[in-house]
């Protein structure tokens, strides 16, 4: 369900085409859950189904052509509040990159190298993508909140910022925890060469 | 993949029966890539059909009765060692919790202060576990890897050794970075309770 209440949750700022949603999606919430359109296009129709999403046809282009608008009706506001005092769900751990570190000695101490440094460029780029994103909260300049901030009252404002720089702000901290990890596997892999392996 | 790669991982360590395979794994390499036995089972038949697993029947109990009992061949060992030497993989990110928490304003503040703590529950008991399975490590009481080393030469004994504890250390930095997370967000909370929600 959570792909339902990430796609609410975007749609709460504001009605939006279906393309707009998949192009919005991939550059806001899509960060915190991520799903292909090929999973965002069916689940709209499935929620518009089942009473959670308004539509309307609005026109496109100049040729009499329309497109199909949604918005979240008074149904789906109720889930995300449902959702939001709903307990947290957690999945089985299954870390590809934490089972094969346990074992690294299956293999070149040249593999488990490259593995820990491509393990580190990869959280360097998650951090910076958090990052831009917080700078983006922090400047104003993050269209969909932008748009939410407009469609809310004034006293709503400051939290609604918070807790999405908040996220994002998670996204952070696990980078760096994730880098820091793989440094000290780096450093290991030294200290067992320094030795012969022991 | 990366089950697969977990079973021939753990029956390295020395011959096992399905049952015994299904025990080990839930307390030893269980932890880092979770499965369940409805899991297991078909994947040791399909690895040996595959090639990568021996087996023998092996007496159980009085009755005449037998047990198949599993190893991993050499194809089995070239597998795992082609497997370390393989990029890592990156599953694309979705985080149940930080999506929650970017729409707290969406919910009470006591459902965002309860999930917060359930968050540090979740959390503080990963961690916990983690750490028990580095005290089985460094006390040398961890049955699977005790195993292991009996069927290694001694000088491959500190790698092996080092690179479990590695991987365990990586679980406790991440619950513990996933545990000051939610400690910032129930600070969040009171100061945003403190401005009148802003």
């Amino acid at each position: 369900m959570s792909l339902r209440n990430a796609l609410l949750a975007l749609l709460s700022s504001g009605p939006m085409t279906g393309y707009d949603v998949a192009k919005r999606f991939a550059s806001s919430v899509g960060f915190l859950w991520h799903a292909p359109n090929s999973q965002i296009y069916p689940e709209l129709r499935k929620m518009e189904r089942e009473g959670l999403l308004a539509t309307r046809e609005i026109p496109w282009g100049t040729k009499g052509v329309t497109k199909t608008e949604y918005s979240v009706n008074d149904a789906g506001l109720d889930a995300l509040a449902t959702w939001q005092e709903e307990p947290m769900t957690y999945t089985p751990d299954r870390d590809p990159a934490r089972l094969k570190a346990a074992y690294f000695e299956m293999g070149s101490p040249e593999a488990a190298q490259h593995n820990l440094r491509e393990h580190i460029s990869h959280f360097e780029y998650q951090r910076s993508q958090a990052l831009d994103e917080i700078n983006r909260i922090d400047s104003g300049t993050s269209p969909t909140l932008t748009r939410r901030l407009q469609n809310l009252p004034e006293e709503k404002h400051a939290k609604t910022i918070a807790f999405k720089r908040f996220a994002y702000e998670g996204r952070v901290i696990q980078a760096e925890a994730e880098i820091r990890w793989a440094q000290r596997g780096l450093e290991l892999l030294e200290k067992l060469d320094d030795t012969g392996g022991g």
